[in-house]
Order: C-alpha cells, then structure tokens, then sequence
C-alpha cells in the first residue's frame, strides 16, 4: 500500500462523515485501524487528535492528524496516487465536483434532518419540497458530471459519489421515519440506479450503516434533545 | 498568460469572496474582465451563470462557469500551473491549508458579523469572545503553516493567506463600528505583522476596500434589516 502504512481511524460507523474516509480509503486498498469511538463522548485521543472541532472522522497517517471528512478525502486521493482516481483530473470537473460537494453539505443534509425535526405536517412538507429541489439539481449534476456513464466519477466512483453517496442510508431512514419518498425510480430515475450501483460497490457495501441502526439512533437522539 | 484569455469575473468590490478571486488571478498575472454586479441585485447574467446560488463571485473561463470562491482559487491554481503556486506542494501542507481555510469561513466570519449586529454590551462580549478565540488559534496556525515564514503560504502568499486575507478590510470595519481590538500587536503579534505585509503586497493592495466604504455598507444593510 505504501507510502507509510500507519494509517488509524478514528470515527463512529453510523456517521456518513466517517464512512466517506472508510470508503476512500478501501478504494485506495490501504489498510487502516478502526479506532471506534462512542457516539456522544469524546475521548482524549478524539480531544488532542482534533481539538479545535472535537469530532470524526479524523484521520491519523504516520502521527499527523488530518481532520474533515473531504479533506481528508483529498488528502488521501493525493498521498496514495497508485490506486484509482478520486477527483477527475481535468480542473473543471475537479471544480464541479467540489461543488456539488459543498453543496451535498451545506443544502441537502441540513434540509435532509429538517424532514425528521419537522414539527407538524405543513413544516415537513416544506422541508421536503427542499429536499426534493436538492435531489433534481443532483439528478441533473449526475448527468453532466457523470457524463452518461455509471457514477458521478464516470466509470468509477469518484469524490462526488462518496459525498453524496455516504448519506445515502441517512436518506432511507428519514424516509422511514417521516413517511415520505424522496429517492424513487420516477422522481430521480437517473440517481435510483446510482444509488443501486453505489451501494452495492465492494469497497462501500459493508461500510454503510444498516437503516434500521441509523433510525434507532435518530429516534434517540431526537427524544435526547425534546428532553433538554 | 495561456491556457485560454478569456477570464471574466463576476463580482462586486466589497464582497470578501469576491477579492479572493481577483488577488489569486493577480499573483498568477492573469488579466480578466471585470463585471461588476450591484450588491442586492441579480442580473440575468449571474442567474445564467450560478443558478444554484445565485451570487457572487462567479468566475467563467472559455464560456464556463465557476462558482465558490475557494472553488475558484484552487480551479486558477490548477489550470494555469505556471504562476506562483497557490496551495501547498505537500499533501498534508495542502490539508491543513484547506482546514483552516474552512475554519475562517464556518467560524471567524460568522463570528466576526455576530459583533457588528450583538444587541447590548453582553453580546458583544461574548461575540468579541468567540472572535478572539478564533483569532488565537490562526495566530498558532500561522506558525504551523507558514513555518516562520512571512505568510500562511511560507515565502509567498498562498490559499490560507487569500482565505483570510480577504477578510481583513471587514475585520478592520468591524472592529470600528464595535468599538473593539480584534487584530493587535500584543494580542496576535504575528497575524499582525501577516496582515500589513499581506496588504501591501502589490497583488492585493488595489483589490481590498476601503474600510470606511465597508463601514458604509454594514450600516446600509443593517438598517435595511432592521426596517423589515
């Protein structure tokens, strides 16, 4: 695997930010040590390895912590340039995929929770009218980064599809738990078959977390926070 | 200056984002038009061109649109490779550049806008609080970064420079309108030999705002918030 073979993990499984470095990193078929940590407390490897935001993934290679999943994702697709492309390689695609990224970040997860806090029919619905406006502007991003081919990354999958992809169990348990469809055949036909494709990837499909887990954990924590 | 003349930008002056993009085309020599967009509107242009976000700053290269300022400086960076190099050669350089870049944007900006609209002496103190916090950990990492070096960048102005650096006119104005110190010679002693070597560099001295515009403008936006 090479360079330096002292990779450590540090993450929780349910975390869609700590699968996108498990995936990353079996992609790259590099080995690594999984140094789980309990969700809701901070241990003092956690603390010292990433002390200004306190939280997984963080990723520790030869003693350095780097921190933040897609920089951590970078990171990787930088340090080990023998296995598989990550990001494209032409700077246009490269920014493209940067961006819908961020956007996965910043527009679609926040909106994605706010299914599952909606307090009232009418506020769920509005949340996932944004839900759904996120997941046609992915569905076309597909076409145009993906470019008619499997994944986001064209014939493999690429940063883009691990950004979006890791929530992609997030996505079906607050269908469950909100009853509502946000990622079927005919709405999203184009991101159902890569959902499929991606999920069912050797290097992903024992990373991501069963829906069942994901919506205990979601009850929990939303029955934690009424009781404050 | 090749690959392809044809550079525009998208902005207008006073936007921080917005001047990261033109310092980076600066250090690279790489002449552009400037389309300036007035604050608060939205031309059929910049809809065309970011329909997503639909802001500024917007960078199209050969007919191609570019969004997210930090999305955009790493584009400049890696297309036209023969300027001055703008991240890091060294992969876990470039992670740290990239966290801390990130860090500015999710937490000393929002912080630094939460003094100019604290209501009451008790907010500010807490907003100024959290500022100061930030600032204490950017005074540290800019001698991980930059190595003892005169910049973030180390020799020359690099990605965490222009990230920050394009906040200094706002911290300036903020720092007029809360009656506070944010960026003194006892406090962050090195940010502040940083901030007046960074903007006199010939690259940027001509791009950052004048505070007192700035002053102008935080004013024109807060009262427009306030009458709503």
């Amino acid at each position: 695997m090479a360079p330096s073979d002292d990779v450590k993990v540090l993450g929780a499984p349910p975390s869609p930010f700590v699968n996108r470095v498990q995936i990353t990193l079996n992609l790259k078929s590099i080995d690594y040590e999984f140094l789980e940590q309990k969700v809701g407390f901070k241990s003092e490897l956690l603390l010292k390895s990433n002390p200004v935001h306190k939280k997984v993934p963080v990723m520790i290679h030869g003693g350095k912590s780097i921190c933040e999943s897609l920089i951590i994702v970078e990171y990787i697709d930088e340090v080990w340039t023998d296995g598989p492309g990550i990001l494209p390689l032409d700077p246009y695609d490269r920014a493209m995929a940067r961006f819908w990224a961020a956007y996965v970040d910043d527009k679609l997860w926040p909106t994605l929770k706010g299914i599952r806090s909606a307090e009232g029919e009418e506020a769920k619905v509005a949340a996932l009218e944004q839900v759904m406006e996120a997941m046609m502007l992915l569905e076309d991003a597909f076409v145009k980064c993906g470019k008619g081919k499997d994944f986001f990354g064209g014939d493999t999958i690429g940063y883009l599809d691990i950004a979006l992809g890791s929530f992609l169990r997030w996505l079906r348990a607050t269908e469950k738990m909100g009853d509502v469809k946000v990622l079927d055949k005919t709405k999203t036909p184009r991101l159902f078959g890569w959902a499929e494709r991606f999920s069912s990837n050797a290097a992903v499909k024992d990373v991501l977390p069963e829906v069942e887990k994901l919506v205990e954990i979601a009850k929990f924590f939303a029955a934690k926070a009424k009781a404050q």
